[in-house]
């Protein structure tokens, strides 16, 4: 008789970004088999599990997808829950159908616990809503780096975030601007989203390569468009303010 | 002196979807302003607060803008903490900019606790990852319905979701189909995404307003291309599965 597993999205950084849901399944755990960029607080939510480290990130997986396919079917068919901690979102580049296929393959159950995603932490820290009325009706969810490490960008939503952009700065300003967006467009980069020692800074598409010497070996999401743009009136209020020039994280 | 506001995605349904985030900081409001879509439950995490009804859902408000904007500072400015809470993100479709415009302007400080917006959570509910590697590179959050009640599609993500679709099925299919998409498209209707009585059918662009008996009257998101394909493995496994002739809600 297989145990189950259960994938719960951690939210991006921070533990209390863990839903309450969440958390609570996590506390029933056996195993746990966790993310890099998952925090190590949310440990103190399972002390009796195993954790098992299988450290991905961005397109660098230190543990090859094959081999978590495996972890998850070997710990499923041993103890009664499984959980798969997942930083962020499992849905969003979370590479979530490809964990649940090979355990619908060995007859396992699953359940998703959904989680918050690294671009609405952002845009909740930045105070920068990723729709605005009347000029900000869609926003895109995008990597900007494919399998081939070729950078794509396009054009398509009003707004629109790139995850895993942190070392493809310049590619993708010279390929937004080659799809359409106009170079003065704003564009605004977040490390480390979500993270009591989050960063963001604002450019323009044109000056969007600026941003890489601030959040160099962090995770970056960078947003362009309309919902990159700060508000009119909180723009001096913004409790994350990091300047481009900011050498040094800042308290959130 | 002002209090500050603190601004609450609620998650989509049911009240444990909220972070832990939000659950502790929910506790600490004087006055909880509220919407129609938020669970009646998350009363009981601030029971002793003033709670406020200000029922907007999708675009037809029962409480104005610009009324909620004044209710807001008003409070804010007779008591602590003032919670806004949100169904969902307050940053996706949220009318966000408004109110923190208006708070702005008053001189009162604002936080915005993150949340799962419904596009994840139909996502988890339905076992249908929002991106897959290799043909899921990006995902479109959106509205179908535009302000003047036009409604738009396009073909601009390999996954798009449309929230507050129900009422516009009929328009939405067409419409994708004349921006490009394949009309035997997957297509994917949740409606209370989030809520235990969640109820999901599959279909294929073409055949979308079929949806609309299933869905009538729920507040309903519609996924197309990628993410609304159920997985190769896990089709007959998973746990929501509303066919298009299902009538009764189903249990999660």
């Amino acid at each position: 008789m297989n145990g189950r597993v259960v994938f719960i999205g951690a939210g991006p950084g921070a533990a209390d970004l863990i839903t309450l849901r969440g958390a609570r399944l996590l506390a029933t755990a056996d195993v746990v088999l966790f993310d890099a960029l998952t925090d190590p607080a949310l440990r103190d939510f399972a002390p009796g599990a195993r954790w098992v480290h299988v450290g991905k990130r961005g397109f660098s997986a230190s543990t090859g997808q094959a081999t978590i396919n495996a972890l998850l079917v070997k710990h499923a068919s041993e103890v009664d829950v499984v959980v798969r901690l997942k930083g962020g979102d499992p849905s969003v580049f979370g590479r979530l159908e490809e964990e649940l296929e090979a355990l619908a393959d060995a007859g396992i159950e699953c359940e998703i616990v959904p989680g918050v995603t690294a671009a609405i932490a952002a845009a909740a820290a930045t105070q920068r809503p990723l729709t605005r009325r009347g000029h900000g009706r869609s926003v895109s969810l995008t990597t900007a780096m494919t399998r081939t490490g070729a950078v794509h960008a396009s054009h398509t939503a009003d707004t629109e975030v790139f995850y895993m952009a942190g070392k493809q700065l310049c590619a993708l300003s010279r390929r937004l601007i080659e799809s359409g967006w106009p170079s003065d467009s704003p564009a605004c980069a977040v490390s480390r989203a979500g993270w009591p020692d989050q960063l963001h800074s604002d450019h323009t598409i044109a000056t969007l390569p600026r941003a890489s010497l601030l959040h160099a070996g962090r995770p970056t999401i960078v947003t362009v468009g309309a919902g990159a743009r700060a508000l009119r009136a909180t723009a001096q209020r913004n409790p994350i303010d990091a300047s481009e020039t900011c050498a040094e994280p800042l308290k959130p």
